[in-house]
């Protein structure tokens, strides 16, 4: 009875068991888990042992899986933090935004690549794994560090404004790309998000009050006869109180979560988008530690998916050796954009926090991978450049923590002024 | 961009927001959450609102949602506990399974269907729903009564007893209908069950016992150098134990219930088998407690799948009209083969005793319907014969607290003998 449900259970299995299994061991090698999954998808999927094809099945549990990750980065993004961590963050951010986005769409450009296309590259090369660089620096023990603290400040500006530029990109995908078109998506984007925080920011806080607040400071004092009876009725059964006791922690985020990722993928941008801001409007709150915790066996199960999934797609046949030295060049311009334009924003601190924070800032883990998807989805970028995209994603993330341990050893004292230096020392490491 | 993947997220938040408020509203009046979920599924489905069609995406979560569910029954079925419950159980539950399972073959035989045609529905006429009937016996606040622990001991022998039934008749229903071939897979069964638990019970053993025994106890005396140096990288490491602390409650349970699932289904058996006793194998130990809690979320998210997909196979437009008498009797066939039965187990205990055990033993909640389940899948009962069962799942589950209540308020005195007088009393009162 091998039905089709069948044969995806055991695939189901055969995904589940070797991404934990590589995960064990990239994690054994000081590695980070997400490589070894995407490696196991590499080995699994269609260049090498073929077992995984593709299937609508395993597209639609990726998908859960990014919206679950996307979630679980949104609960950790504190906007409030963000006032703390000060000027150098932002400026980290921001340049380490703008050099790696015009290397990236230049090269494409440079290459015959469409705007659109160029544009996906650019926002690929954008945005810092948090969770990747926050591991490493957790174990070279330097996560309280003033280095770290700025690279995880930006960090988070990096995936607040990717994401912003992601649904920038993929909204202008979808129409004609003129200067006119440009400003109305740009419009249309901040005011989606705009209002999605607002209202959403109110709403949670409404809900998440219900068990401390009295039930009458929700309904108001009581004005007709109707509404005694429906408040003896809430108070005697305590409705939203019961619920929310019971299913807050895993029903309302998951719903709140699917909801916006539904809506956002309705007017016409990426699903993860939704599932970010979804996240974000619960963090920081009481809530929102116990309901990572609560998250954790949906990440544990859904998580492999995503990052297997995303290996099978990728292609490392014969047809992918015209895409060699474009893939070269792609992963010079990610390490040195980001070393080179995030140490200049920290240049004030000092040659050694300059470079460490500028390596800091080089792994681009599953956010790069999670913008090469939505391409692929769109169909705006082929096969062989979103596997470009995901081998640059693999090599930064293996590449930053030697780069980072390398920095780390600099004299603290050593003051830093000239921008070209970095380049020429670290153009030389990066090839050694 | 709404693509397939795009298409399939709205329907997923569409079917879980659905299925939630329909189980909150059921709860609210009483009723089993599952038969909210079903409601919902039956509406959203092809009969009626058309929303939500047949797709390999949902037949594969629901499978999921199936499996997480088998598991967490399996995870709370102590088979310790069976030898406490005693004699009258066994009775309540093995002539609890001979009459309804008769029943329902003769009934399917005599209308005209393949023996194992009928065989499928004698089976879904058999399981009793310890969830729903452990639910309803806690809200009467009569769980701690004699004659609960009689229904929730016969209870979980027969969803035993049921699944090997199930198994058995799968397993016949992939080859030729003789005597021989029967005997063949009985012998199969029995040896696959006793080697799952006899096996996966010394493995548990072992790696559950790692947090607590000393690793030398594991591992033995050290007998070599590469043994020294394994062990001496095994304890710096500390390799089982950190992979057992961090993701034993998740990932271990959730690769053994997929990999018995995917082993079952290999052999030619139902999926759910293996997950059933995988949860059996965890039954009962200390790590059962957390892992049940760590497993909730899953059960969250997933549950709703099963029983809303299950619910839009059900077909009730015109063409379902010529089931209606089918249903019918299958309904009061249903009700009155447990409660004659089980009485009959009971009768010793007294009258009331008896008619509550009766009672209690009615709801088929999920069991019927995952028998169903595997017998659409298996393409042998039509989709109709599917619908027959769902239907009456769902009015056995929804009669039993009710009758429940009724049959609690007579007298615990008065003696019973007579069997035929349930039988008269409770056909009156199931057609009322």
């Amino acid at each position: 009875m091998q039905t089709g449900v069948e044969t995806a259970l055991l695939q189901i299995f055969i995904i589940f068991l070797f991404a934990k299994i590589a995960g064990e061991m990239f994690k054994l090698v000081k590695q980070p888990e997400v490589v070894g999954e995407l490696v196991v998808g590499i080995l699994l999927g269609q260049s090498v042992l073929g077992i995984i094809g593709s299937s609508e099945v395993f597209d639609v549990l990726a998908q859960i899986g990014v919206i679950v990750l996307l979630f679980s980065v949104g609960l950790e993004t504190r906007i409030g933090d963000l006032k703390k961590v000060g000027i150098t963050a932002s400026l980290v951010a921001v340049s380490g935004i703008v050099l790696p986005f015009a290397l990236g769409y230049a090269l494409i450009l440079l290459m015959g690549g469409t705007a659109i296309e160029a544009m996906f590259v650019g926002a690929a090369l954008i945005a810092t794994s948090i969770g990747i660089t926050a591991r490493v620096l957790l174990d070279m023990d330097i996560i309280g560090s003033k280095e770290a603290k700025i690279i995880l400040g930006a960090a988070i500006i990096d995936d607040i404004l990717g994401l912003i530029i992601l649904t920038l990109v993929s909204g202008l995908a979808t129409g004609s790309f003129s200067l006119m078109n440009t400003s109305i998506v740009i419009v249309e984007t901040l005011l989606f998000v705009g209002i999605l925080i607002v209202l959403g920011t109110r709403v949670v806080d409404k809900v998440s009050g219900l068990k401390t607040v009295e039930q009458k400071k929700v309904f108001g004092p009581v004005k007709s006869r109707w509404a005694l009876r429906y408040r003896t009725f809430y108070k005697k059964h305590d409705l939203l109180g019961k619920a929310y006791s019971k299913w807050g922690l895993i029903v309302v985020p998951l719903l709140v979560c699917f909801g916006l990722s539904a809506l956002t993928a309705y007017v016409g941008l990426a699903a993860i988008i939704g599932a970010f801001f979804a996240g974000i409007l619960f963090a920081g709150r009481k809530m929102s530690k116990p309901m990572e915790q609560k998250m954790e066996p949906m990440r544990a199960f859904f998580f492999p998916f995503f990052f297997v999934i995303m290996g099978t797609k990728v292609v490392v046949d014969f047809s992918f050796v015209p895409y060699i030295p474009l893939t070269i060049v792609l992963i010079v311009f990610a390490i040195l954009g980001k070393l080179i334009a995030c140490g200049i924003g920290a240049a004030h601190h000092g040659k050694r926090s300059a470079i460490m924070v500028g390596a800091g800032m080089v792994p681009r883990g599953e956010v790069g991978i999670i913008v090469a998807m939505v391409g692929l989805q769109m169909g705006i970028i082929t096969e062989g450049l979103f596997s470009v995209i995901v081998i640059m994603s693999i090599v930064t993330t293996l590449w930053a923590p030697t780069l980072l341990k390398i920095s780390s050893k600099i004299d603290e004292k050593e003051p830093f002024f000239n921008p070209l230096l970095i380049f020429r020392k670290n153009s030389g490491r990066s090839n050694g």
